[in-house]
């Protein structure tokens, strides 16, 4: 890589801003591309973001803004993606450059609904990157706190070792420490089940159980969650590692989480329609229970997924929590 | 085992009273040995104990409560030890009768200081108590939500099997669910270490490290446990079981827990000595440190610790809490 390559940001959620803010510890231009009009102009005028970490002040002379993505695809070389997963496929339709060149990094949580395919799995088949060109950031790491300059570790996934190096050095600082790995798919997955265990530890809080419970419930998980991966992806991991059960811990034990927060309303009594619409969003946990049930219906040999399924019958068959978690309790040990 | 067996749980602190309840649950009778006169007599006036727990009320026609241990060691038959390690053996040597016939159950958490030896050793040891005759109780479990009979999980350990699952169903209840387990060394050091990860994350926390950095402790601790509890007794375990890595969650992750408060402490600023007055008792992980410290010293090939050996030098060798985290993140990953 001879001439210095170009990076741009996609989005503009929480965990966006927090990315191009570690970029910008590194780098003189971070692209940052947003749809909305009214958040680029507010960034241009107000240096912050908005809607998300808008105690982050940025340098504008550092930032390329646009609401153009195109533009900002065409411009860049190593694009992040960082997109709720529901809306990626809509964005990325607005795309009619070819970017099979392109160095792409997810940081997207979760499967692509209308694919089913994992992000890399997707902008593999469908935008002919290379398996070598496509890499994956996980946590454990709220933005929050990347915003507070607060201590954290990133994994940064990809099976290229030397791009997984200097991806993982353009992120690197004083507060955010990172590592390599070469599971990409073990940890797309491990960062999508996640979210479907914050919301069972949320739905068990809000039905009343307690901190024993919840943390038989997180063992049950990162056990669960060592199952579903090995079968999808056979390889030697440690399932202990940071990317996997520091992702599911931080994520499972947050009072922040949006996950753990929808599923808390459920198990309050909230119907699924009327959480979603009390929080004004969709938790990304929500399709990664219906995208796990599946793929796991797929297999002719089934993995034992209590926790996922009781998750799954009480948003998508109507069942009372109140009983699924009952019935639950007798399959944890 | 034909003639019904007799109870008794030594010792009056939170535990304690929690194990007394869960027996109360199954059994018509149950002793209960306290040191203290004023616990004994308030707990037949007023039928609580005054001191932990004291929401629960005990039924006074289930109870044998005696200041006399000789008395209480001589009439049970299974005796469960819930006394804090630093406490056990001044306990113990007011003993003048052959317990050796006796069916041992600890409930305590650590290593004996005196003898260095985890309590199941110290039993078979200086009591000629068989090992199959010895059980060890672990987590997770908070008393306090015991008392509140919210489900929890417990996990006994023992050689034999069958002994193992009638000590479990006599503390089996609506709200406790019970599994074996024949790891009873590792149980043993699990319930022993969790404490100083628990310290490890209070300081951490007092220092002002976030959620992202606890995450990725825990993932750290309990890769660091797998690795201590494999040099000192090599089998086959899931340390992501309940009695491992739930137990150190659960500690790890709760406010309340003493030992994290302890850390905390140090973290803000307090000597060891000041933290210790203030909280006016000592933390079990203070101990189990020291402990775990010189076990691994002893051994040829000693074993990476490095979260054990952060804690040993803050609160053995008087170092700087701040220098010595700063130096542990390098090797955390």
């Amino acid at each position: 890589m001879d001439k210095p390559l170009k990076y741009a940001v996609f989005g503009a959620g929480s965990w966006a801003t927090a990315i191009v803010k570690m970029l910008c510890e590194n780098l003189n231009e971070v692209g940052w591309y947003m749809r909305s009009v009214y958040t680029k102009e507010h960034l241009l005028k107000e240096q912050h973001n908005p809607n998300y970490l808008s105690s982050v002040e940025f340098h504008l002379e550092q930032l390329k803004i646009s609401n153009d993505i195109n533009e900002m695809a065409a411009d860049a070389d190593v694009l992040f993606f960082v997109i709720p997963s529901a809306f990626i496929h809509s964005e990325l339709e607005k795309l009619n450059i070819d970017i099979s060149n392109k160095i792409i990094v997810s940081a997207v949580k979760g499967i692509i609904p209308e694919s089913g395919l994992l992000v890399g799995e997707h902008f593999h088949e469908f935008y002919k990157i290379p398996y070598d060109n496509i890499a994956v950031i996980a946590g454990p790491c709220h933005a929050e706190e990347v915003a507070l300059e607060r201590l954290s570790y990133l994994t940064i996934s990809c099976s290229d070792a030397k791009k997984a190096k200097f991806i993982a050095n353009k992120l690197s600082s004083d507060y955010i420490k990172t590592k390599i790995s070469d599971d990409i798919i073990g940890v797309e997955y491990a960062v999508m089940l996640k979210n479907i265990y914050a919301i069972a530890a949320g739905i068990a809080h809000g039905l009343g159980y307690g901190d024993n419970f919840q943390s038989v419930l997180m063992s049950n998980s990162i056990r669960e969650m060592k199952r579903f991966i090995k079968k999808m992806h056979k390889m030697k991991r440690n399932i202990n590692n940071s990317a996997y059960l520091g992702d599911l811990l931080v994520t499972g034990y947050s009072v922040f989480s949006r996950n753990r927060m929808f599923g808390n309303m459920i198990g309050k009594g909230y119907t699924v329609k009327s959480a979603q619409m009390e929080m004004n969003m969709v938790a990304e946990g929500y399709y990664a229970t219906k995208s796990a049930h599946l793929l796991n219906q797929k297999n002719a040999k089934k993995t034992q997924l209590p926790i996922i399924n009781a998750v799954y019958q009480v948003l998508y068959e109507g069942k009372n929590p109140k009983k699924v978690f009952k019935k639950l309790t007798d399959k944890l040990d």
